[in-house]
């Protein structure tokens, strides 16, 4: 199987439908496939072969159907890069992955010529915008001309289909591998849990470099939905798209979903075409809960747990489970059961599954989990045991197979849907002249589930404002990775080995709620 | 992925649930996965190693399910041996696939004695039944005893699941290979098209050797659901059954509708369970499609269009091209659109797709195709060109995708649901000495939907009567592949190179109607 499988369907089905909508512009599946075939086209003129890395760093568009789906058609790989990281990162994901070739939009083109002097792997930056195009880089219309459209290659099955950075322990990025098979076994067993609808009409709300709205998007090509892109989460504007729309299937971050019910113009807004709201990538609370379901009556809730390395989705908690007796009985909490191409199974430190109740880390099996990261086989190693992913979130599971995400084992924050390692904001902090040691923790936050908090001890005789910190750590991370706030402590709390004890820390946060990260 | 990955989880989130059902017995999923540990075990203490072929010949039982997920969790290669053929045909599949191990039932234990004398391969037949162990076997019961439960080895992806054997052109049968990736893409794909029931209860009328029970097994299992099997159609049993398990989801060939339909108890039983029936095999009659609609208006009914070498599902045409608008624009005499893992591509002698409404090959591409034919890479090479299974099945597509076969290019009859080759059946009738020329071809069948009709030239001189030559055909073949009716003609209309022209035999059985096979 090969990822643009479902385009040659939708053309063959359904060539008028219209593929993706920005604005005012609309493209059908017939469009989108000839898009691709002279995108892949180009790619083989300028000597880009089967496997070999592709970037895109844009907000998303409607360019990103063509983007993804022409490289397939090409046989590439899709290195969707963060938009969201500093310049060092970015440069750093396409240095290790070797990317050559990279779109870019109006957005980012002020940065062309800085990331082709930079980055050791690039050498053609392609501009797709309105606007002017940037020195050193081509604008696409003039990268296309002459490009002659190509048979797709239908490379796919355990073939690499895209690179997607995550945060790294140790403070680099990791790149995770997925396959098409990895991408497509997710996507369709997913499907496979939830009634079809006739036309499936989706907004991605979420990055394009998250698996969340990348495993939406390739549900949506093999049902031959309609995807609509929207650059970014501008609340207002996303409702007005979901009605103008008539979105019927979305996925949504619960700080997403309390933007949307804060704002004052709610109510001006007829959002009853949702049929399907699905919720994950950070915690939610049962209040905000209630108050979506009772926003959107018309609507199924489901929510699902998973990561990058899963391709994404481990766990889903369907919408029966949103029903009254499931409030009553608590299952409403769970991030659900296993998938339908998904094994689950907690495991102790020894790797023995532990009894139902007893918490332990979460380990996946199942033809979703990723190849394993880039050029890292120590961390693959690490990760992937006799094919168990191990997630590095800690949970029980019910005598029902509900699961029950209590912890994470890594030391990772997840705020506002991104992962944030502590060990790479420590690691930056800690290269303050005036820090002399720190500790980063989650702490609850309405808005973001978890906001990134640190706790700084100062060297003797130095001083600093929170506010200096937090820029210094802007210069170097992704803003979401900057502390939202700072406590200057005396000490830290450490254990015999000197190791900071940072469920100390986080006691006085958490003590009247689980940390739930599902 | 591997086809037990469902029996873990439903053994994790229904362990108590009934994953068989026959007569009174009751076997929950907890208990069948006991059963396939130990089987796996059983099969490990005889030397059995992945990747090695066992084989059962017995009627629809619930100790299917055991069998293929038992051998499954060894690594095992399922040949469900088809229990219709004569004994020359079985001992064929056994010996050609290399099968050292074979489960029987009471049914066929007669045979167990001289399937050991006459097969080079098998070395073990092991009884699975109520009645006398017979000579030269072993009981299950005791051949179990004492086997220790192994761990399931977790073999998958594009190891070999079964052989499974069909008709050949050449007078022998073919031995599809089917990957458990072939298996579980077709399964988890089908399942995405439809909605998921909170409990899939289905019955297994056809019998398990075939794709389409088969199939439906995968994805009870994947669902967690129950199978109820019956050893045979038996159409008051069957009718019963439905009742007294509320079976939920069943697939049926059309002439099983049509004896359900036909039977003077019929209107005595609350079959108003039945929430879904897929029909396939065999072509149905307006006529009956309609009956079976009025006879069964709680039913959504779907057609399925596939064969064994595409595990099987190649085409559905859903429930709502069954509503009257499908009936007035002519769809729901569609075979339906290519199914959502699969690629469909119409082709003319070259390979080259043609026109949308011109006739050519129906050719498939997607996971679900076969890996090739068992021990022969030449029908392998003439039906798997570029990744594309070459069906054999003649059809055209019109402007929105939606299927219709009109022929069939190899010359094969579907009778009753079974593939019968002409080849195969024209080499036996030549062999009997009355016979100077023949040519058997498939006529319109209100039972069977083809009947296997031959036309016989007779040496100069020579008599026989059409009871005998059928006889004669009973010895070598399976029943249904003897032909029905045979006409006695004094010669074969032939091309001008001494082909016969089978369509000029057809033509006046088929003048009125589209042969339709899907």
């Amino acid at each position: 199987m090969y990822l643009t499988q479902g385009l040659h369907r939708a053309v063959q089905q359904f060539p008028d439908r219209i593929a993706t909508v920005q604005d005012d512009r609309r493209t059908s599946y017939r469009e989108l496939a000839d898009l691709c075939a002279r995108l892949a086209g180009g790619l083989q003129r300028v000597g880009i072969a089967a496997g070999e890395r592709v970037g895109i760093l844009a907000l998303n568009s409607d360019f990103h159907s063509g983007y993804f789906l022409g490289c397939w058609w090409a046989g590439a790989v899709c290195v969707p890069v963060n938009t969201r990281w500093s310049l060092a990162e970015i440069v750093y994901a396409l240095d290790e992955s070797d990317t050559t070739l990279l779109f870019i939009d109006d957005e980012f083109s002020s940065m062309a010529t800085w990331l082709l002097r930079e980055s050791t792997s690039l050498n053609t930056v392609v501009h797709v915008g309105q606007g002017a195009t940037p020195s050193g880089a081509v604008s696409l219309a003039q990268w296309l001309d002459g490009a002659m459209p190509v048979d797709d290659c239908r490379r796919g099955g355990d073939a690499l289909a895209c690179i997607l950075y995550t945060g790294g322990t140790t403070g680099f990025p990791k790149g995770v591998m997925l396959s098409h098979r990895n991408l497509w076994s997710s996507a369709i067993a997913r499907m496979a849990e939830g009634m079809p609808l006739p036309h499936h009409v989706s907004l991605y709300v979420a990055p394009l470099f998250h698996t969340a709205s990348l495993g939406k998007l390739i549900t949506q090509v093999i049902v031959a939905g309609t995807s609509v892109a929207v650059p970014a989460f501008r609340v207002e504007e996303v409702m007005a798209l979901i009605s103008r729309e008539r979105i019927n299937d979305i996925v949504l971050v619960p700080s997403m979903i309390q933007m949307m019910l804060d704002h004052p113009q709610f109510p001006d807004y007829d959002l009853s075409c949702l049929a399907r709201i699905t919720y994950g990538a950070s915690p939610i609370s049962l209040a905000l809960l209630e108050r979506a379901m009772q926003a959107f009556p018309e609507a199924q809730f489901s929510h699902a747990y998973g990561m990058t390395e899963t391709a994404p989705v481990i766990s889903i908690n369907p919408w029966f489970n949103h029903l009254p007796e499931a409030w009553d009985s608590g299952i409403v909490r769970s991030a659900g059961r296993a998938g339908l191409c998904v094994e689950v199974r907690i495991v102790d430190e020894n790797g023995h599954e532990v009894p139902r109740g007893v918490s332990g880390e979460v380990t996946v099996r199942g033809p979703n989990v990723m190849l394993g990261y880039w050029n890292n086989p120590q961390a693959t190693a690490d990760a992937l045991r006799d094919g168990w992913m191990h997630t590095g979130d800690g949970g029980y599971m019910d005598e029902q197979g509900y699961l029950y995400i209590v912890d994470r084992i890594k030391d990772m924050i997840i705020s506002g849907g991104e992962n944030v390692y502590s060990a790479e904001v420590e690691n930056v902090l800690a290269r303050h002249d005036a820090v002399a040691s720190c500790a980063v923790i989650g702490i609850p936050s309405e808005r973001w589930g978890e906001a990134v908090h640190a706790v700084v001890v100062l060297r003797p005789g130095a001083a600093v404002t929170e506010q200096a910190l937090c820029d210094f750590c802007r210069a170097a991370l992704a803003g979401y990775k900057v502390p939202k706030s700072v406590a200057f402590v005396s000490e830290l709390p450490l254990s015999g080995p000197g190791k900071v004890l940072k469920h100390v820390l986080r006691e006085p946060y958490w003590s009247d709620r689980t940390r739930q990260v599902s």
